[in-house]
């Protein structure tokens, strides 16, 4: 199975300015690029980074391909959809807490009859799509809005089995500082460890458990 | 294994202040109660309610025993836990996207070995506990701050195993209005039915989704 990681190379990770600067952001992107090229990897696949602009690949582990498409998003991951001939994984590259198990449960979804899901969507808090495997060559992406519900719309438009993965690790995507909280809590890699080192803990003050700056 | 609800019979959910009536914060949580018990009987347990005060047992599934305590969340549990023979299912009371499937991950949840995990944990947003099987007959809940980390350092200092469920429906507990999106979102129970007729939709002009009342 192909597997694809989008990546907004320039200025990425706008929600967290007010707690991070732009290098920092910078950064923290790509710690969690890293992770989540490790976790595919570890799950057996061998990823290419689809990049807005170009990386510095000795950052990224040694044989990773990039592919540069300047277009948005959406349009990016559909050129790569249309050039395919195999099922596709799409992943986010703001998902540290994911692991190779979570990876296998996405790949492994089936439908009601026991057959492969033409498409298995880990949907995001908020109604995004953060892991998605395309089965169906007639399926296209639209990461607009709620993308989960036009994605679960567009599969029955096909014609397409779809099933969801119940999985908070694929759910939690790192878009807002009280994302943080869930990587202290349950992360154990680099993205953690960059956390730690930029000053991040845990606020237990208020009702749901936050993080501060030191 | 026994399974039990506990729930805040007074004044609950207050987080949702700002957008629900006392009235209306009442009626939802009981909503919410409802259909965990409902999830919890077709996953084949029978739970019991552990209730701050008494309730109106004419509004839960028939045949639903209510233990009354008025202690704090923890001290109840507790208590409740001091007193069992068999492992225990602890389950709050507002995870409406639990499903059937979701609650046998849990009480299914193995150790290294593949035995039955001792303490089996599925954690909230935000590092709170939704969701907790205890086998082990030395273990006690602590409620308060981020729980889960805190029940996993008891667990480990009762020498019991555990295991952490990765689950996106048990880790939904509706706390707050922005919940309220993953209800509509993802739910077609008894909750999401009454969030729509309460005027609730969901609002795809942010960042990530949220939810506004007509």
């Amino acid at each position: 199975m192909r597997s694809i990681v989008p990546f907004a190379a320039t200025e990425p990770k706008s929600r967290l300015d007010s707690v991070l600067t732009t290098d920092e952001r910078a950064a923290f992107a790509r710690v969690m690029l890293r992770s989540v090229l490790s976790t595919l990897r570890d799950a057996g696949h061998k990823p290419t980074v689809l990049a807005t602009a170009p990386l510095d690949e000795t950052t990224l582990p040694a044989e990773t391909p990039v592919v540069v498409d300047d277009q948005p998003l959406t349009a990016a991951v559909n050129d790569q959809l249309a050039a395919a001939e195999s099922p596709t994984l799409i992943v986010m590259a703001d998902l540290p807490l994911a692991t190779p198990d979570t990876i296998g449960r996405l790949t492994a979804a089936s439908d009601d009859a026991g057959d492969d899901a033409d498409i298995a969507i880990a949907p995001g808090l908020g109604g995004g799509t953060n892991a998605l495997v395309v089965r169906d060559p007639a399926f296209r992406v639209d990461y607009h809005g709620a993308s989960y519900l036009d994605h679960r719309a567009a599969a029955v438009d096909c014609g397409a089995t779809v099933q969801t993965v119940d999985s908070r690790q694929l759910a939690t995507d790192i878009d807002e500082p009280s994302d943080f909280a869930e990587v202290l809590i349950h992360g154990d890699g680099a993205a953690r460890v960059w956390l730690d080192d930029a000053g991040f803990e845990l606020d237990t003050s208020g009702g749901r458990v936050g993080v501060r700056r030191r």
